[in-house]
């Protein structure tokens, strides 16, 4: 009988190991990332559409397109809807069928699990370079369509002998700027030797939590993969611990899924109403929202050498925040079931807020979202508030305030059927299968198992092996 | 503190009781849905498109669409991929926005779990009433869009007080035939006393994997639902008794649905190339693959005494098989993953074998899909071999062959990347989470749980309760 490679089931306990260890502070760590800034210089200017090489505007539809088919184009869509306060709208939407692959290779470093992150500079970034997944490309990318250099080590998530998966999972991105947006999320741990190279560190996952006390230093990519291992045991703390069963999580969120109609149809951006295209922009009548803008790129260690694209800038910061409260003792956080026309499975779980405030000013407070007011008044106490941003490839200085306030035993446990109180654990339950836990809330679970982690400065070396 | 319900940890073995339990013969079942089938006749009359009240084509697509906007439409989709052997084509899809209730009552009776299932008339069942789920509706009927009788039982699934959720999960249908389908998978165990009426029977699992030796008997609705039961134990018979560990199974099918590309845009209807449209019907050039024709209907037991509808009529009869293999005495059927246009996440785990037959007369074999012909074949032995309907509610006299095929132990256990050698719990385990495992092959894997319960024929009363 053929060999079966077995990956271990002691997974938990090597992260908890790694969660604990972090030899390098984070000034170490930031200092490699700027001087590897320093060391790859690269220009990002603003061109008018005219100058995006390679990009065109579909005579038929006005869609911007690149002209081999191929990465992404900007598409509009008609959406209607029963969730929220707006019933109908028009918005133009990036559609990217490619499936990207967010891969991070691990290993053990004397007895520790340590993570291959790369310093990456992406033209949307507000600081150019940040620590990135080792492989973070499109199909598009790694089969070369734009004829470039092949991704440092994407062999590891192609050559299933090289590694085995810790991770592997397919997840949204933004559902309110992508419309179907799946990426592989993927954690090999490498079997043999992994050839060093000057753009890549080692890192623990004690190391990369410490960085996420900063702003923009970690990106988007690096945490919806890392959020993905599993660092809480199955059922911490016992099943009795959270205020739901599992069951009664996965039947909330079927039942929410459900519960709403969506529409979501593809239209000529040309027609897109309340928004208006220039030379250089396409923006939202009133400003609101976000424009799409090109640039042009000059790099000095990306798989080709220069290119031009077209890149979505919000209109404003956003805002991702959880309510957390203890029950019983255990920390859980007011989860919503959020609806974003672009989801594949139309509602995924999100933080107990996720907005742009700005796009708010001069309506009515009755069209605020829930619990906007509470999570930014005196009333609560905040444990996280953290700048971090959103990819760097898409979005053009897209900044989100990431945001956890704690509420007292006072706090009253029923809410609207939008909304559910969950563990840890169960977020991270949540992320095993794919379209459950959105974006946002990935990248707040991770910064919260930060917190987790620095509250308790227990250091293990070495964990279970 | 407020109480929390909690769903019992003892489910698999409160299953195994009702597999085990199968009091009535299935000639006494099958006697009383012909008596049923006799109480409440009815009549189901081809009618041209233009005698379907409330249906029309819409002036600009020739899509064809409810008056009301509701219900479902059937509209033209152009399919582009790099998966098998057509890289484009077009053709004819129902458009079902609305998510069904898929739902079943449960309750213990002298300690053992019943299922309580309705005999139910469905327009295109080639015996008009088969055993449905308690509720079989979608939203446009349960919110009554028809304006008619509300549907008996559907509090149970709308009113969480009624009972707790055993499994609740959103499923596909058919994903050549339908685009984005998904339905409300769900089995409530009933906290206090049901009513009982004429049309409904409280059944064991036994008794209804009895029935499926038979054709025809128990519909679709209610074998998808009850393959999402989880009957295999976790990780049944320990982690190492299966070829491939969970996580493998999991990046496996990560892998694969991220590897294809599929692009399948709506266009009109009246614009479909290779498809025409009569007076009666919308059909294929060549008479390949289905039609889609009008039905009016009278019944006396449903939520409306009469309507107008179309229906989908396949070409010929469909074949869903399983090859199936002992690997270290453990059975293993072979896998696959199939991708399908109308697929919400692109690829699902299907039938080793998933195709009608027919479409590949006169085509070269190397056109074939992979083991028809070995399935066909004299080299293996039938150990299942039973017609079974698809759902009658959209389909007409939509039949599909379950077969599962045993081959020897010198059948080789390598595959081609699509094919997976898989436990019967480890499909189960696919069934927890939406999108991973295909109708069919839900279909298959509750057949083959009967063929499971029909080789331990030890009665056990009362279970662990």
């Amino acid at each position: 009988m053929e060999t079966r490679p077995r990956p271990g089931t002691d997974l938990p306990d090597r992260l908890a190991a790694s969660v604990a260890h972090a030899a390098r502070p984070v000034e170490e760590i930031a200092a490699w990332l700027d001087e590897r800034r320093q060391a790859n210089p690269s220009t990002v200017e603003r061109v008018p559409f005219a100058d995006l090489a390679g990009w065109e505007f579909a005579p038929d539809s006005g869609d911007l397109v690149h002209s081999t088919g191929r990465f992404f184009g900007v598409h509009g869509l008609r959406v209607r809807t029963d969730y929220g306060h707006r019933p109908a709208w028009e918005q133009p939407i990036i559609d990217q069928r490619d499936v990207a692959i967010l891969g991070i290779v691990a290993r053990e470093i004397d007895g520790v699990l340590h993570f291959l992150m790369q310093a990456k500079m992406e033209p949307g970034n507000v600081n150019t370079v940040q620590l990135s997944p080792t492989v973070q490309a499109t199909s598009s990318n790694y089969l070369r369509a734009h004829k470039g250099a092949p991704s440092r080590y994407v062999e590891y998530f192609v050559d299933r002998t090289r590694g085995r998966a810790l991770v592997d999972v397919l997840q949204s991105e933004q559902g309110s700027w992508f419309v179907g947006k799946r990426n592989r999320n993927i954690v090999v741990e490498a079997l043999g030797p992994v050839e060093p190279h000057d753009d890549f560190v080692w890192l623990t996952l004690g190391e990369i939590l410490a960085l996420l006390r900063q702003p923009h230093l970690v990106n988007m990519d690096a945490r919806t993969v890392l959020s993905c291992l599993p660092v809480e045991p199955p059922a911490a703390g016992g099943e009795g611990a959270s205020w739901w069963s599992g069951p009664q999580v996965r039947s909330w969120l079927t039942e929410r899924k459900a519960a709403y109609a969506l529409a979501a149809d593809y239209l000529p951006l040309a027609s897109v109403a309340g928004w208006r295209r220039t030379a250089d922009e396409i923006a939202h009548d009133e400003g609101r929202y976000f424009k799409v803008v090109g640039v042009r790129v000059s790099a000095t260690n990306r798989e080709v050498a220069g290119w031009s694209q077209p890149l979505l800038e919000p209109a404003s910061t956003g805002l991702a925040a959880f309510v957390m409260r203890r029950i019983g003792g255990v920390p859980h956080v007011l989860a919503r079931a959020d609806l974003r026309p672009g989801y594949r499975d139309v509602v995924e779980v999100g933080p107990t807020v996720q907005c742009t405030p700005d796009n708010y000013v001069g309506r009515p407070a009755s069209e605020w979202p829930a619990y906007l007011d509470l999570v930014l008044s005196r009333r609560v106490r905040p444990i996280y508030d953290v700048m971090q941003s959103e990819e760097g490839g898409r979005f053009h200085h897209a900044l989100t305030r990431h945001l956890v306030v704690e509420v007292g035993g006072g706090f009253p446990l029923g809410t609207g059927p939008d909304f559910a109180w969950l563990t840890l654990g169960q977020l991270g339950e949540l992320t095993r299968h794919s379209y459950q836990l959105d974006m946002e809330a990935r990248s707040l679970l991770l910064c919260l198992r930060g917190l987790t982690a620095a509250s308790t400065p227990t250091v293990r070396t070495g964990g279970s092996r």
